[in-house]
């Protein structure tokens, strides 16, 4: 059974854990690789620094040979389907594969046709697991657990990767998740209303203040906040700071856009844990890639092409 | 001598048997790997997913280090000659180099006055050689040998890279090879007009069908042919496959335009040896860049740089 | 103290032979590496051949590995900030950093506020120390010492980011240096005009005749000359290498203007250093790369993470 991580909705409560101690063992240090030489190949349809970049360490790290995979000089220039070029890779001996994509639920024609795993780098505004996980991480490293905490989750609800699917996660793990933002960007088949508060008091009573992105590019008309009025109304300024919890922290998957969603000198506060989760986003991933590829281990599938497969049975 | 690859027609039959060799045993298994740290560059001027990815594989199984190297963003963009890129790199240290290229032979200006060898990944509509080989691995996996069998090559012959190269040497390797597709695509130069054959026909009495890409990128003109025109025409219908001899294979250089040259059903079908192709491409290209790097190891070549050589002169 | 390389005004005397001691020593053979498995990335905001395949050579023979980094591609078009994307790096993991960028001196909104060093691949029409330092290397390496050389820098001073910095090294190191070219393209703040000659003179007295690259890509309005007037009135011609004296040499940083800064069948003559130059590149490359990292070293910075250090504060 090929492994993909394509939604943390997927994952049962006891995957996560093992996801975020194996994760919490690399940041600690541990040396896990897999045997002979493994290829991965990177196919992001969406730019990236971050997750790409993370992706790249986490795989050089675990000893991975990763194979350059750039949209605009390849053959999708030529009209080929995602699952051609997936194919492609698999052919030439790619053993698992890290794809962002516009499209949401990209992978659905993709699961049951390919035989290497697929580890979902985020889609469309659908789902990005690695960066759920990495919040897991971060937030259980300073809190140790998930049930009896609040969390706010502020901002850009409806364009977001992560708000829901951190949401669900959260909940699942005993946390309780409040929402913040503006109301006309919500979306209210996917967010429980009920759980809106007003910024100043979702910030105020969480344990985890934790910030999204307003997404421009994906905004297609033009949005109804100057970047000012948004930070005034909605955003984490100087002043909002001084109102949380003693203890309480700040998250944000970045890139921040400064003084819109956080106030740029809050952005490497004490509370933040902003360039945190980055690190932690190398460990979750290589937690995530050895996962995968624990999962041709068992069936051995990575050690055999179809070539040797035609040789041992003549 | 520095041994380039730059066209199948320049390749005695015996060097074509000992590269179908070296890439069986590739296949099979065999390590090898030049001593010492090699650098290699991939310096594709058109868009690849398929040839570019598979050069990678090729080279980091054979432990070289590949430098990056993106057309868009390199000193190209300033006007820069292909003779000084290559010279360029050929001076910090790359030990070989793969180029393709919109240009027919653009090698020509560098045979002869760049001391690394050149593997061709494509000369605008010329040559492909490793294309080429990849095909005969295929057909010499399947039949054993060449000799006696029929190939029809179907399509779009006057922009292909392979079809008159191919015709070319499985006919000196014993194959008989006949034609198909548009007569208004057929360049009777290049091409023998009493090989040509009927779709149907063509079909019927091949053991090898190996289709070509419609080259929508090199159509000058708009094409008299929607896709599904030539389709009905031309391509490999769900009742054309039907008419095929038992035992023979479909083959296709790639990328497919599913529903043009072949029926979306039928690339993955029994017969279809097109991801097989992807597979034994990289098994040809670890062969073809052994063979380049063992020209440069007779010289000692790779193992002195212009320094040294000047510190051994004093 | 991290160590960065931003300008070589900067550099001491000594500081600037400790460089070219090391880089000899690598051209000569000498194996150097840091323990343990090291990160650096290459942020190339303009485009480069040359230079980004050169610290990406220097880098692999220094067994360090290199992130992927296409600024196409990269969060920088969501928008994110030099300084957001360099912090990035450093929290998933990168080690040392170079950058080139078309911002003059767009480091000095990082020295103090990053922890890894940083080496400047280029800042607008400002620095490019390695750039200098691999010309030093070549003068060096032919006549052993700097003092009693006089040195002729040509061309388009104002746009070159070697010109000055390479008088002020020279002239630090006991050179004589003298100017030419198109008197209009001289900024007589950052240059002595008591050191301009004719071109015919320059060419005639220098034991190094260094030109620069008419950067037909940074002259804002539309240049006085035509390629060939520019090549009468101010290249090296033909008729004016007879002039040269019996040793002097030719030097140029490359990417070559043909037939502009230098008659073609020049470029490659046996006065000639143009393609040596590229050849010492990568070993004062592999030399500043050792010096950034040694600079790690001391404070065993690079051995520790964010969470290492966490996890020893508990």
């Amino acid at each position: 059974m090929v492994n993909h991580l394509l939604t943390t909705n997927e994952l049962k409560v006891e995957e996560i854990y093992e996801i975020l101690t194996d994760a919490k063992r690399f940041a600690g240090g541990m040396k896990w690789k897999p045997e002979g030489q493994m290829f991965t190949a990177n196919l992001f349809f969406e730019p990236s620094t971050r997750t790409k970049s993370s992706f790249e360490v986490a795989q050089r790290r675990l000893g991975l040979e990763v194979i350059p995979f750039e949209v605009l000089t390849s053959s999708v220039q030529k009209g080929e389907t995602l699952y051609d070029t997936v194919k492609t890779l698999e052919s030439i001996g790619v053993n698992s594969i890290v794809i962002r994509h516009e499209q949401d639920r990209y992978f659905d024609e993709l699961v049951g046709k390919v035989n290497i795993p697929i580890i979902n780098g985020g889609d469309g505004c659908g789902h990005h697991p690695t960066q759920s996980l990495l919040d897991l991480m971060t937030i259980q490293q300073e809190y140790g657990q998930f049930s009896g905490l609040k969390i706010a989750i502020i901002g850009d609800i409806r364009h977001s990767r992560v708000a829901r699917s951190n949401a669900d996660v959260l909940t699942r793990l005993g946390a309780e998740v409040i929402f913040s933002g503006p109301k006309e960007w919500f979306d209210t088949r996917s967010v429980d209303i009920s759980r809106y508060r007003p910024i100043d008091q979702a910030v105020q009573e969480s344990d985890v203040v934790m910030l999204l992105r307003v997404q421009h590019e994906r905004h297609q008309t033009k949005s109804s906040f100057t970047a000012n009025e948004y930070h005034q109304q909605f955003g984490l300024t100087l002043e909002r700071e001084k109102m949380m919890k003693p203890e309480s922290i700040i998250m944000h998957p970045a890139p921040v856009n400064r003084n819109v969603e956080i106030a740029d000198s809050l952005v490497e506060c004490k509370r933040s844990r902003i360039f945190k989760q980055m690190e932690n986003g190398v460990y979750v991933r290589m937690a995530a890639i050895k996962r995968s590829i624990e999962s041709l281990e068992g069936g051995k599938q990575y050690e055999t092409t179809y070539t040797e497969r035609m040789l041992h049975s003549i």
